[in-house]
């Protein structure tokens, strides 16, 4: 009988894992790492249940990319078990190389560094360690390899990472309008000149699915408390890197040391759990911005925020400047750090990279925004953008 | 201990009838009739598990208009308690005028009356025999009650009664991409100037509402399939009507009288086994065209559709048409009942008449078409149509 | 690329035909017939959402059919293609010879002849229809096929009938209570000395299906209003046979000729409109009983039933006769039609006959009623007796 | 317009808050804490989803309390407004002295002090601060109020507790069987000579209640790995403890100091965060029992772990202990630490303590192991006991 693990999952009822050298993979400690590493950072402020893992993220994106397999080949397109499994393993580490709190500390963390150029790295040591059988997962994940399909499926407008993220932070959330009819959408994928494609009865589920992430965005990811709690977060490590505040090793080397000092191996051994426990530290910090910013995050007393459909009232943010300023005894540079502007923007769809094509019956290829009484239309390009304003409490 | 009855319901949990009146109305013949007519029709001879009634659904649309008034009064509208009787009653009885498989034989059974017409005339029947109890529904029902939110909660483009429907058709039919967040945007009505809006916040929620009807409509309601076996349900009454073809009392008279003969009680008499009854004796009926007609509804043996967004090709028709005269030896005037073209047509949302309003937080209202970065914008107006063209193998 | 339907199933999501023949078998007459027949007969009058179809059972158990033989070929038990589509149409078919209202008519209908030997007669006239390729079907489902475990997994304590109708008439009914963990179970079944067996982990889910089984039986099948409506239904019959009561062909066969006369062709074209129409003809009929129990039928007026672990109180049953005698002003033997006495019962677990067994990982088995610290044990061994009477209200 | 505000719980789908001291007791710190500590403590390294907070029970539980209120008012049962709340509040605070991975780690980190005892302290804290507020809850909290059914609601063999626990820890590991049925039997409780009963119909809810209980116990909470991760766990800090091994304040006063010596505020400041961190930093301590264990928890290499029905085989576990001294180059003390056995057992319903009662509708009250046909029995009587033993790998 074949090697064959089965996980449950509350999404997708069973993963199975059926590989070996997937299960090797798994039960790495680059990859264990990811059980410590929440999948929407701060999100969970807001929607209780939004704890998740990036390892459950990693493990549902690859269920799917199982899924997504079967059905090409049962349509007849050639994937060499190799393939297939080099396919299995890009999904399963695309996100592998994740700091702390993910998207909402990549930028402070390890600055100008993108998490997929560290997943890279990673990938690059785990194809070390397991014998060069890693290299053509790693060419799927950097779009080297000539099947441009596979990573489609990988990295694209309808990957199956973007699939698993939307379904499963909408189950975890209790958003159930996020869902995303994956099944039936894996059931009308198919390959035509050598791209992932849509088959035409499934344009409706694939405007079901752009609708569904646009809703998760503004609902969830973009709500103004989730916002929020994430800029305090970066304002803490920024803040703590300003004031060269201490905490244990190895993330006070991330605070207080140039990036090009820290090995890959000291970036795979943090996790949430270091900027919590700095975070903790810091509450009682002499710094007051620092212990400020910390206590509000331990205890949930977030920063009040505005949106607004324009940039925000500049007699209003003076204003409250000022009043902060007074009523915590801080100078103006000071006082920045808690009362601050910012924007954030989300299309609905990508009108020039990457689209999603829609393969018909008689051999067409359109682009799902050129469809017949396209929903996604000219009418939705360019990013919608919106402001806000973040400040502390009085 | 007031009254109390509770009924499961796959779709809500349970559904709570706590009004006595209510309860003898759901007890009346006419009422239960309900039980007997499907709500889908033919549709589930493409999604089997659409077997669902016009009385469960109406039980569902009562439920969710006990929620809709409960969040009312929640948020201080004022509403008494004969009114919240009154349009609990008025949604319950909204549909008890369909006849036989609803929509699919309206407009032959009982020619150029609509079903409200006769929901009107049996409410009116039960407002008597329930000492005018009934008198503020009907109000409420026929829009002339002042308070017209009420109204609109019965009958508009967000009323319960949609809400209901895609809900419960989405689940029954196993397309749970029609699934509707009912319980959050009934938590986001509110009642402004008179009438019934939606609070800022559910903008997305009504975005995910419209788009999932607009799936419904292509993907279950106009299946080609489902609009062939629905075609096929028309063409058979009106062929018997044609041939004067027999079948039992009642559903004769409504074959072979005129409209005007028909009272009340026999039009609430027949019910879906009446024609299915009907098709199976004109089965082996001697006039071909309706023998075939009834065979294919019986056996599933359909006729074919093809869709397309033109008019079809006069000259695939006309040779169609020619093959089947010549293999089943029929004059053309017969053949062009199975032979035939037809169009469908759904707006996403209709823009002209009684549009569904968003209320700001600074009191500003605005149609959810013209919201900022509208997903349901003018790029949508006008109906989508689509043209067929039906016809039986060979 | 090979024959591929999906049937959207809202309980298991997609159902997938891939076998030109079990589709063809499908497409047939007879077994579109299901369609027609309801699952739960009369439970709807208590559990509005349980109005699913034979037809969607039988789907469901094939379904589940193929899950199994998927998992047991997956763990290196030998099943040829051959036995597997076999097995695949023995399931399909297993319930084809259920006529209208099945169980609750099967003893007044077809007086004396179970429905599996009228599902024996239709498989045979099929294998007959396609030229033999049902034959080995034919005796998978007559346990005359060597591999005994085949026969089991479409009828035994475990078997994949009980697994669909548990889950199907749960998920409809909304009595979710009646969950069976299908999926689990299914992948924890194996073959061992030639019969189906479960693994050892897989006890308490077994344990969970019994006691979900236990529940179904108490809370839905034997629910007293259920109870009701089906002794109505089988009075109906039975008095109109008695009063030789008319009603339309082929019915009036079933009535009113001796059951030798009737053709299988003939008892393939009656379903429940035949029975419902006949109901609604005899509403007005002649003979008060019957148009007593036909009226009560149709309008869910139904007669009161109470429940006692005793046999029924025999003063209370002659009190009552006496007043339904002087309220109805019927002779004593017609009321017993109206007032009578009954009793049903229900074992969580066969202990005597194809008892589920265990495997454990060292190789021992023992029944499911003998493993450690069993929950089904010989504490719950004889059926459990309840009595009832029935009575119309004055 | 009332105090109100709604939380998202894929669970319940939205749990309303409409009470400002219930609003402003979770915003306390104290509170808030236990959005760090995992519901379900090392379940996640099996059920990868299983990674749900203390807080989230806690307010799903006070949900559940607000259900069974709602439903025992219905009833007519007088409970007034302040003992409504007083009742909400003692279930949100049931769980908040709970520590670090709650029950894994209780009886190691304030050895001797069970979690209710420092509930009581935090909510006599609380009390305090919110000027004797929660005096009636605290007298709910520990059976003292009178109203002795609103004790046996927050603490009882059918508490929310419980069906909350058992609801969301099915939910959340994809365990569905552990399913409970929490609405249908809030439907069915109601007090009876000032004690918690279930109406007669609720029987076989109730059964299956202590089924699915039975399951999620054996399934999941005493998954063998699960065990041996907890385990690991609490070695860890014994180990700590015994070898003096430090960490970051303030755990390191739990781990270093008597705990007389710790504040509540000290208490309430750890979380699984504190514990975390200690770990990863134990995993380069000198101690090498405490490194391997560290590193054990920390890359889920876990102690290998076999279940039997009686206790170990002695010869096996001289045997394994002499290898891993061999392996490891340990002496036989500390190989102990790596080899070592256990119990665990779980009744299915404790039959002597807190009985469930029954009322029957003729005023009759049953303990429901003494129904009629009962399923839960003397039969199970006794916990059931299941020995084990763990090991670490060679």
């Amino acid at each position: 009988m074949a090697f064959h693990k089965i996980i449950n999952d509350p999404v997708y009822g069973f993963i199975t894992i059926d590989d070996e050298l997937v299960f090797n993979i798994i039960a790495h400690p680059y990859y264990q790492r990811l059980r410590r590493i929440q999948q929407m950072a701060m999100a969970h402020l807001v929607y209780p249940g939004a704890v998740h893992t990036r390892l459950h993220h990693s493990l549902g994106a690859y269920h799917l990319m199982c899924l997504a397999l079967q059905e090409l080949t049962r349509k007849g397109i050639d994937i060499t078990p190799a393939e297939q499994q080099a396919a299995k393993i890009a999904i399963l580490l695309h996100d592998v190389g994740h700091g702390p709190y993910s998207h909402a500390l990549e930028q402070v963390l390890a600055e100008g560094v993108h998490h997929e150029k560290i997943s890279l790295l990673i990938i690059e040591a785990l194809n070390q360690k397991f014998d060069g059988k890693l290299q053509m997962a790693l060419e799927i994940f950097t779009g080297a390899y000539p099947k441009k399909y596979l990573h489609q499926l990988v990295s694209g407008q309808l990957d199956v990472d973007r699939m698993d993220y939307l379904t499963r932070d909408s189950f975890f959330s209790g958003v159930v309008e996020g869902y995303v009819a994956y099944d039936r959408i894996l059931k009308m994928i198919t390959v035509h000149n050598g791209e992932l494609m849509v088959e035409e009865k499934g344009i409706y589920s694939i405007e079901k699915f752009l609708i569904a992430r646009r809703l998760m965005y503004r609902q969830v990811y973009l709500h103004k408390t989730v916002v929020s709690a994430e800029q305090m977060l970066q304002r803490i490590i920024k803040r703590a890197k300003f004031v060269a505040a201490a905490c244990a090793q190895p993330l006070n080397s991330f605070i207080n040391e140039p990036l090009q000092n820290i090995t890959l191996d000291q970036f795979c051994s943090i996790d949430d759990a270091d900027v919590m426990m700095a975070i903790k530290t810091w509450c009682s910090h002499s710094d007051k911005v620092l212990a400020l910013l910390s206590n509000g995050i331990m205890n949930r007393n977030l920063l009040k925020v505005k949106y607004s459909a324009t940039p925000a009232d500049e007699a209003f943010v003076k204003r409250t400047k000022l009043a902060v300023m007074q009523h915590y005894e801080l100078n103006e540079a000071d006082a920045n750090w808690l009362v601050f502007e910012g924007n954030a923007s989300i299309s609905t769809y990508d009108f020039d990279d990457n689209p999603i094509k829609i393969l018909y019956k008689n051999g067409e290829v359109k682009d799902i925004a050129q469809v017949d009484d396209a929903l996604i239309n000219e009418s939705l390009r360019g990013k919608s953008k919106k402001y806000y304003i973040c400040y502390i409490g009085l």
